[in-house]
């Protein structure tokens, strides 16, 4: 990894965050993050490889800034250490001289070397997950900044990648995507914790190559754009029916498992209780009259977070003329290779 | 789970170990174990199931002691704490005063407490495991004890089960199921650590009843055997190509991932290098003639063992005559429920 010169001190942007409106004169790079989560081994892998190789993946001529998210996780093999780095990037957490988990610190020294006003600024975040849900090649995108939904149509419409939009949900938040200008998450899976398989190591450098050449584009002022993006907004999340003891009292329904971003309607088997008994899904308040696809069913690591699966809204939007500008003036500062 | 009345002090044995020749007058429980690694935990979720229905697993009419093999770490879904108590069962490890970690000391215990000459005392242990391995469901026996034999001899004839013998390894020793008089593992993949799925916990549940059903049939002196059992006799491991620091420089080759149990010939992809070479299989000194079936391909948690799959030879023995006469031997000192 290159260290850039360097950027003089800013002002603070006059028509929003920093990190949404960063100066009109300052450039940057492309942050490649792989390994956020330690037990996600196929992007390190992947970055390694590159990094011994570096002719070996495209970077499309634009300067990059790959690195590791969390090396001390990825060292144990373990998610994190004492807190989850992919939830660590919330403003007020990371104000607080309070907190010195060793996460928050890796949190604030990532964004003090390589924020949009670090030490060498990046402009873009594309960080690389895995996940034991058979999410396939996707995209993970929270929120609706335009130019994370330009370059998210871009890639559907390259590669046919579906789409999670993250949003609305106030107990899942601090992305590191979100800390920068533009962001997303690129999640690949089925694939177990601490597993390596060329196979997802080649959908990680499909969609990463895919994503860089589309910010060169965009970076041209001439980003390919479809004329609608289907997304899978989120709804909500459900957890396993639990026993009084919050002891799981059923696991995901044989039928259910391994069909993300499949449609579930009431009535069709969700979970089986310990008795064997298949337990139907049944529409959560205010979406009875909702067709819901599921998303990240039975993901390892979200057990803890209490989510079995997540439930979306699938979504046929309009692509807007404005996401590509937004898209197209940050990228139009990014640094060449 | 019942805590039995404990027996007096037993002479050590006149023909052999005291593991293999326990005293014709002690009876005894069949040990269940789940969870000898905290992160598979599939079984651990059927024998907590079984525990609040006590009717839904068929004990076969065996007084049984069904337990978690590494509490601690099952409730940090880790492998192990210290070091793997799945190869804790050694008799010098056991013995040393000056070894005193977690899993050394659980391993005591749970021979004080459950082993053939304990306070409640087992005769034969099985031992419920998961994998990332493509294994399907499958069993795993150490060594060459007629009794083991016997019962994977019967579960095969009766599940078709396929037996990967372990032996011949000095480097991956003291397993669980050699410390009790008889005993094998179950092992079940491939399935993510952390992961609990319908098809794996009901996959566990067949070869377990199946187990108990055998081994209630051996206490009757009635134990069905096949004339002939197929094993896949451990030859030796192989690590991933390595970088000169120790890094893997090569992962296992996608024609090769989950193709557990299928025989490679010289020149068939094995690995793939990291600049996405493939590297063939060429047969170890003293292989070269040998047709070998690799198994354990990928497990997650065997990389830090320094194996990406093992070598197995696929043999067929007769079965002998010897072996269901040691396992009824056994059998009939098995306590009724």
């Amino acid at each position: 990894m290159t260290v850039a010169l360097g950027v003089g001190p800013m002002e603070s942007g006059l028509h929003g965050s920093a990190a949404e409106q960063p100066q009109a004169g300052a450039t940057g790079k492309v942050l490649v993050v792989a390994g956020t989560h330690g037990n996600e081994r196929n992007a390190p892998w992947l970055l390694e490889a590159w990094a011994r190789w570096p002719g070996r993946l495209h970077s499309a001529g634009l300067a990059l800034c790959p690195l590791i998210g969390n090396p001390e996780a990825l060292a144990q093999s373990r998610r994190y250490g004492d807190r989850d780095l992919n939830r660590s990037f919330q403003t007020a957490l990371l104000a607080d001289p309070a907190r010195q988990e060793g996460e928050v610190l890796r949190a604030r020294s990532l964004l003090a070397a390589h924020g949009a006003e670090g030490a060498d600024p990046c402009l873009v975040a594309i960080d690389l997950h895995s996940t034991t849900a058979a999410m396939g090649n996707s995209l993970v995108v929270y929120g609706r900044r335009p130019a994370d939904l330009a370059l998210a149509a871009g890639l559907q419409r390259q590669l046919g990648l579906p789409i999670y939009l993250h949003e609305g949900d106030p107990h899942q938040t601090g992305y590191l995507a979100e800390a920068w200008p533009c962001g997303l998450v690129i999640e690949v899976g089925p694939v177990p914790q601490g597993v390596l398989t060329a196979a997802v190591v080649h959908q990680s450098a499909l969609a990463l190559e895919a994503t860089l050449v589309l910010l060169a584009e965009a970076r041209r002022g001439s980003l390919p754009q479809p004329s609608h993006l289907v997304v899978h907004r989120h709804l909500r999340s459900l957890d396993l029916p639990r026993h009084d003891d919050g002891s799981p009292a059923a696991l995901i329904h044989p039928h259910r498992q391994h069909r993300d971003w499949q449609p579930i309607q009431a009535g069709d088997p969700l979970f089986q209780a310990s008795d064997g008994d298949t337990i139907a899904y049944h529409p959560p308040a205010g979406l009875e009259n909702q067709l819901v696809w599921p998303v990240f069913i039975n993901e390892a690591a979200y057990g803890e977070k209490g989510i079995a699966l997540s439930l979306t809204s699938r979504e046929r939007w309009p692509v807007e003329q404005r996401w590509s500008e937004a898209l197209q003036t940050l990228a139009s500062r990014l640094r060449a290779a």
